[in-house]
């Protein structure tokens, strides 16, 4: 009998030999069936694989980000059975899980692969789907593999078997397919219930453009058909919300060849949304006893060696300038900057907790292929700030920075959220993790105590956490449904300690600070990028570039419309007046793709009697307003940032 | 009979011959006294040269930077000889007019000068001055000169002359001392009637550490007691005030060697004061319809190629990064990104002008030996704007930059100012100048009338404008009298066509638009710098980084306090409590100290009473109040941003 240990702490028995599948069963047949996988002592292993001694074990289904990936590279396997069988002959290369599904590259020799042909691929995995077929493992001698493969001419599985040492070779073949393969698999094709590919892109062999170029197959797969359809009108949908589209047609940002890519100029329209952030961030901030700093963009090489970014995240910096015979490298990070202000005045005990807040520009190096709008940019504007706190004041100082988060969750309208909370692992301290067992226990107990006393949502990961302490990945999801990866919250014991920072205690002994680094909004880049999909670039009245237009009926009305305009100005509301000479039906329909949220429109009526006619963003007539009132209705509504 | 052409334009006759101050005299003998030198057909001469021919003639006096050098030049020239007289056998070196006074640098072999010698050396000085010895000029032939200091086995001298032509070699003398000299000098040494030698320092000939260390003596001189005892009064008035010391003294800014030299840190207390000198900004430009923009720190090489900046200004930006192939740069200046945003979207006349504001950062390489605290920095948070607008929209565009510049100086209590305005020079269209003679023309009397009709004081420099049009240098005066140059205002005919910038004119043709640079408050680093100084630190309340400090008299009455400092932080003020378990006449003392302008004495009666006792910095008691009408009171004097 071997001992298996659930995710609970409880432990059943079992045979040697046991499949995750058949523990499934024996504790339901309803999970049974959803069973993708399973993380057996941390590895993700086939659920049909026999567990041949004592063993932790997580069951793994669709909620898992192992079961889905697990679930797509599965559905790789099937449309790779499929081409086969359409296209004789075809050579596979990799066929990995991504982040909405799966690919295949391939070499389909002389042939090409169109759009029609991807109906059909669709109709015979649908049918191959539908045979149950088992994904079955097999372990091969190196030499064996080789032979395999040299004797079907496949180049492209010989070059992999370079890589791989005998003994760690293992096959998977399900129906009439047959793929070297690490694994591991569903248990049967039967799971695979929807199918969609999604298109067809040539993509060089190894990514390098000397080589051929292969044909790369995406697809998505799903448990059910309620999935799929549900996943493809999302995808319509974020298309209407795209925020690059959004953001062009708004005038919030632009990007320019001559200044660079991934580097975006912040239009008028964007600047407005960029300051109100910082405006709630910097009232939040100053409520919470934040002091705010600015530091330069750059600093000396020997900064970002003393706080360890160098050598090994050199690779995410910008290259290094050469001036007076030093190194400057544009900042990838605020707290090292932070870190010298803690330390430019001598700190007690009772200085702290020390806050300090910037909206700090960084700059990290991305692939340019790895560019996309604002969601991967070169250039971020951080809402950073650094907690520097005694172990006693940890708790307090966490709970009050989570408490920041959920406020600003409530004001953007974000119901959907999961903190991340990734834990360091015992076995790997003093290699990985920073060798301060009893200082991760403690704070990775007083961070789970906080999430689970404030009520929210988060899961535990394993041997995930930062260098230096337990880290919190903040996960959102708009209003439409997709995943934003948003902000960290992070612990940190060691650039305490590399920074030489220390403040005098109670005892008058030098003490080493704790330091939490968080970002709740993120970079400006990110968020706004987020908030474009999020609101539809339908911004609520506070953060509307533009909040009120007048729209004059004729030129006899312009001079009432502009003192209209000015007193909502003299109001401090954002306001201008359409003085185009136009029809006021295409005043209405230009502002409404502009997606202002009040029209104020004035006529004869109007004018006589100092009264307004106001339309809404979207929802038509409001009713015919005085002035002022509208301009009272309107400032409650923008200072209580009304989503 | 030759004319001779005055500034007001009149032409006055005289003999061929005649001297400038022979001219001075026959207007005034007044005049003639205090004439130093003379700009003749725009050359400076000494005054008592004589004339040949037409010429335009400006006579040169104390107030004129020109005759300031030449006064202080011809101070070297006679310390040169006191020395000469006190170590004999000296050699010079260079003797040149600085910022406030001269120097010379001399060889005096094995001797060292002490800095008793000083007060020897000024009492010589006296004599000497007293003599009204005149300074007359020699021209010699280059081998004669090369003989004689062969002759004196003087080689820094035959040094000079190797750079030197035969016929622009000039000899002066005054009394027992001779020099190489290319001159001007005042008429005679009886003008400098006020001596002070400041310091001795030690100097590497030509600056190089491998060449011999010279002895440099710095000094200054005045036509008058008075204006002597006034400037070493200043001197020790600015000492107080110094920026620096005051900037670490009050947490305003600090320097770390791991970030870099010239490059501050911003504390806290600092950052407050950029984020008031922000607000200010913003509000300004808001209300003058300028729209807000925050474009990246970077760009590509293109971009400063297309600008002219590189490779003309290269020395002057940090050096590149290179990247994927491109070579970047730190920006040096906000215009070109600007320029981009211009033309993200297309522009129609009725789009203009188009004003872009941005607190933009950059960055400007200066040598390390240049960087002064804040005033010399190589990192620069600019009060940037750039006005794209017709040529009809011009002059009131100038004239509301203006009115921007004089509201701030109302509101910083900066009294004393002058705007230099650097006219082109016709002669060098097409070289140094954009060659566009009527828009020169056009635009400097455009500039010039604004001026005038504002009674704005300003003084014209003719071949001193940029590249790309007319400039103003704004130079202001601190409340001590030191002189800071703040900011530039310029017009800009080139920039637009080389970044190929256009609006569709009123004819629907494409026209370049006019381009003003502004940036009324200069940068945080140099205006803050001046801020300091011009206030000892003491800032108005609006300023102020802590403005009210709530001290109760025993621990009794913390909460009471603390009470009272919660109320003034809902009312938006800054206040603290200090709650340090201190005598009251410390706590009064350390506030003081750190120029909190109120503070709140708060005890039993207070207390029970609901009032405070209020202290203002530096005036002392200001009798009690209720804590609502203090909060009335202070919160008016800060939204009307009283000095």
């Amino acid at each position: 009998m071997i001992n298996i240990t659930l995710p609970d702490g409880s432990v059943r028995q079992y045979e040697s030999g046991v499949t995750s599948l058949d523990i499934a069963k024996s504790i339901s047949e309803g999970l049974a069936r959803k069973v993708l996988a399973a993380s057996v002592d941390g590895q993700v292993w086939d659920a049909t694989r026999p567990i041949s001694k004592d063993a932790s074990l997580k069951l793994l289904t669709w909620t898992d980000t192992d079961g889905k990936n697990t679930f797509w590279h599965s559905s790789a396997h099937l449309m790779a059975e499929a081409v086969e069988s359409m296209f004789p002959g075809v050579k596979f290369w990799v066929g990995p899980p991504v982040e909405n599904g799966f690919y295949y590259d391939m070499d389909l020799g002389d042939r090409k692969m169109s759009e029609e042909d991807l109906a059909a691929l669709e109709k015979k995995m649908n049918e191959l789907a539908k045979q149950n077929n088992a994904y079955l493992r097999k372990e091969m001698p190196k030499a064996e593999a080789v032979q395999y493969f040299t004797d079907k001419g496949d180049e492209y599985k010989l070059d992999l078997l370079q890589n791989l040492n005998d003994g760690e070779i293992t096959f998977y073949t399900q129906g009439a397919f047959t793929d070297l393969c690490r694994g591991p698999h569903i248990p049967n094709t039967g799971f695979i219930k929807a199918i969609k590919l999604m298109s067809i892109a040539g993509a060089y062999w190894k990514g390098d453009e000397k080589n051929k170029m292969l044909t790369r197959v995406y697809g998505v797969t799903f448990p059910s058909q309620k999935e799929l359809d549900e996943y493809l009108a999302l995808l319509e949908e974020a298309k209407k919300r795209d925020h690059r589209k959004l953001g062009k047609e708004l005038g919030i940002y632009t990007m320019d060849d001559d200044v660079g890519p991934g580097l975006p100029l912040w239009l008028p329209n964007g600047t407005v949304i960029i300051e109100e952030l910082e405006k709630l961030a910097k009232e939040t901030e100053l409520a919470a006893g934040y002091k705010r700093v600015v530091t330069p963009h750059i600093a000396k090489e020997s900064m970002y060696l003393t706080s360890g970014h160098l050598p090994y995240y050199a690779d995410s910096m910008f290259p290094a300038m050469e001036m007076d015979g030093e190194k400057y490298y544009l900042k990838a990070m605020n707290c090292p900057h932070h870190h010298k202000i803690f330390d430019a005045e001598p700190k007690s005990y009772k200085d702290l907790p020390f806050r300090l807040a910037e909206y700090g520009t960084c700059y990290r190096y991305e692939q340019s292929g790895e560019l996309f709008g604002l969601m991967r940019v070169r250039c971020l504007h951080m809402n950073d700030a650094h907690i520097y706190c005694t172990k006693e004041q940890f708790y307090e100082e966490f709970r009050a920075v989570n408490e920041m988060y959920l406020k600003y969750f409530k004001i953007f309208g974000i119901e959907k959220y999961v903190m991340r909370l990734s834990l360091h692992s015992p076995d790997k301290l003093g290699k990985k993790y920073v060798d301060e067992p009893e200082l991760w226990k403690e704070t990775e107990a007083l961070v789970r105590d906080v999430l689970v006393r404030t009520n929210t949502p988060f899961i535990e990961v394993q041997d995930e956490a930062a260098f230096y302490g337990p880290k919190i990945d903040v996960q959102i999801w708009s209003i439409i449904g997709r995943e934003f990866t948003l902000a960290t919250n992070q612990v940190d014991f060691a650039q305490g300690r590399s920074f030489k920072l220390h403040f005098t205690n109670q005892e008058n002994k030098p003490e080493i600070p704790l330091i939490i680094h968080r970002a709740p909004l993120g970079t400006h880049e990110r968020f706004i990028g987020f908030l474009l999909e999020h609101y539809a670039g339908k911004f609520p009245v506070w953060l509307a570039p533009v909040q009120v237009k007048v729209l004059p009926i004729s030129d006899k009305f312009l001079d009432y419309a502009k003192s209209v305009s000015d007193k909502l100005k003299k109001a401090d509301i954002r306001s201008e007046v359409d003085d185009r000479n136009e029809k006021i039906g295409k005043k209405i329909r230009d502002t409404e793709l502009m997606k202002v949220p009040y029209m104020l429109v004035v006529g004869e009526k109007e004018m006589n009697e100092g009264k307004v006619a106001v339309r809404m963003q979207g929802k038509g007539d409001a009713g015919v307003q005085v002035v002022e009132d509208f301009i009272a209705t309107i400032s409650q509504e923008i200072s209580e940032r009304k989503s």
